[in-house]
């Protein structure tokens, strides 16, 4: 992205009183923790081989520990549970900022980003804790509903704790970023398309019986 | 994700016959091409000093190419300028999969995964080309309505190129998977939620004459 309002890194930068430095840290946490809780999906990425690897994985935040999972056929997720070091990433959209110059266009978002060694979960507890933590984020109310993951099911599922150490946190809002010579001598539109996901109605499979209620926590579903 | 459909990547994989081969090739190019256009961002993943980098990112198409820029101030991209591979990843979610099982929990997207090697875009005539790719896709019609960039703001910009060499696409797409035992015994509700992305009315920048008409690139996009 060309352009765009960075705030600092979480981990500690040059403040003028140690009473800023609190206060900016702490707005820091808060808005990594709401980026995180607002984006439905994650992108990990790790180094495999000596090359760069991304992959969209679902994911959810317990304080300041990210959960994220994935099969026991995946040689990536694999490789991250060895304790390769990963770069967990989320970006919401928010819109697309049509400035007066091409070179001033840009979009409105908020992004995450978190580094760490990922750690493999072994402690049956924290696995269940873990997988617990991702449904409630990608369907929040299934633990309750659906049926629990067996022996088999959990055995085939690798479960990777990452802590919120060393993240940052970047966000674009408001009106383009104009040039001078723009705002006086240029008459094109300037402005925000925003950008909203939403869900549609539940789709229920072809073989839920007709009379079944959708559960509200499908039916009355928003976006974070 | 811990469960999805899976294309086989576009390099050559093993078929009964060649001309199989080549449809399902053809068929695969020309969705990854879908998906790539589809999407607003990409995640871009890279190696810094040895720790996987993952930025989210503009970009845009062209033919087998795709380009994508940053400011000359990222670090993070001028590595990529010299040779370092990368990873460009793109994810359409299209709903939460809800099953009868928690295991089978999942969601539907369309996801491309590109690696290779960027190449630093320095023909100053594909330069301008590769920016035009990238503000085509992100903001169509901005290209004929905003001014262009000038010589500073041209030398200000990197513009990188990724060939669609290695590449691949995986969708999942329908109903939930479910176990025989779940869908005999499990009265649980189960279905799609789907999921879509909207633009909302567009926001006038302040300095904007209110006599200003919203421009039809602008008033009448629709998602892809």
């Amino acid at each position: 992205m060309p352009e765009h309002a960075t705030l600092p890194p979480l981990s500690s930068t040059p403040r003028s009183t140690l009473t800023r430095k609190k206060n900016r840290a702490a707005q820091d946490r808060a808005a990594l923790h709401e980026v995180l809780d607002a984006a439905l999906i994650c992108h990990v990425g790790l180094v495999l081989n000596g090359s760069p690897v991304v992959l969209p994985t679902g994911y959810g935040r317990d304080g300041d520990t990210v959960y994220f999972h994935g099969s026991t056929g995946s040689g990536n997720l694999r490789a991250a549970a060895g304790g390769v070091d990963v770069c967990l990433t989320v970006t919401i959209l928010d819109g697309i900022v049509y400035a007066r110059s091409l070179n001033n266009h840009s979009m409105n978002y908020r992004s995450a980003v978190v580094h760490g060694r990922a750690r493999l979960v072994e402690d049956s507890d924290e696995r269940l804790h873990g997988l617990r933590v991702v449904s409630d984020h990608l369907s929040p109310g299934s633990w309750e509903h659906a049926r629990e993951p067996n022996a088999k099911e959990l055995a085939s599922v690798v479960v990777l704790a990452l802590d919120l150490a060393e993240a940052s946190v970047k966000i674009r809002a408001g009106e383009p970023s104009e040039e001078p010579e723009d705002l006086e001598g240029n008459p094109a539109w300037a402005g925000v398309l925003p950008i909203r996901t939403v869900f549609d109605a539940p789709v229920p499979a072809s073989y839920v019986p007709a009379e079944t209620p959708i559960p509200d926590h499908v039916a009355h579903r928003t976006p974070a």
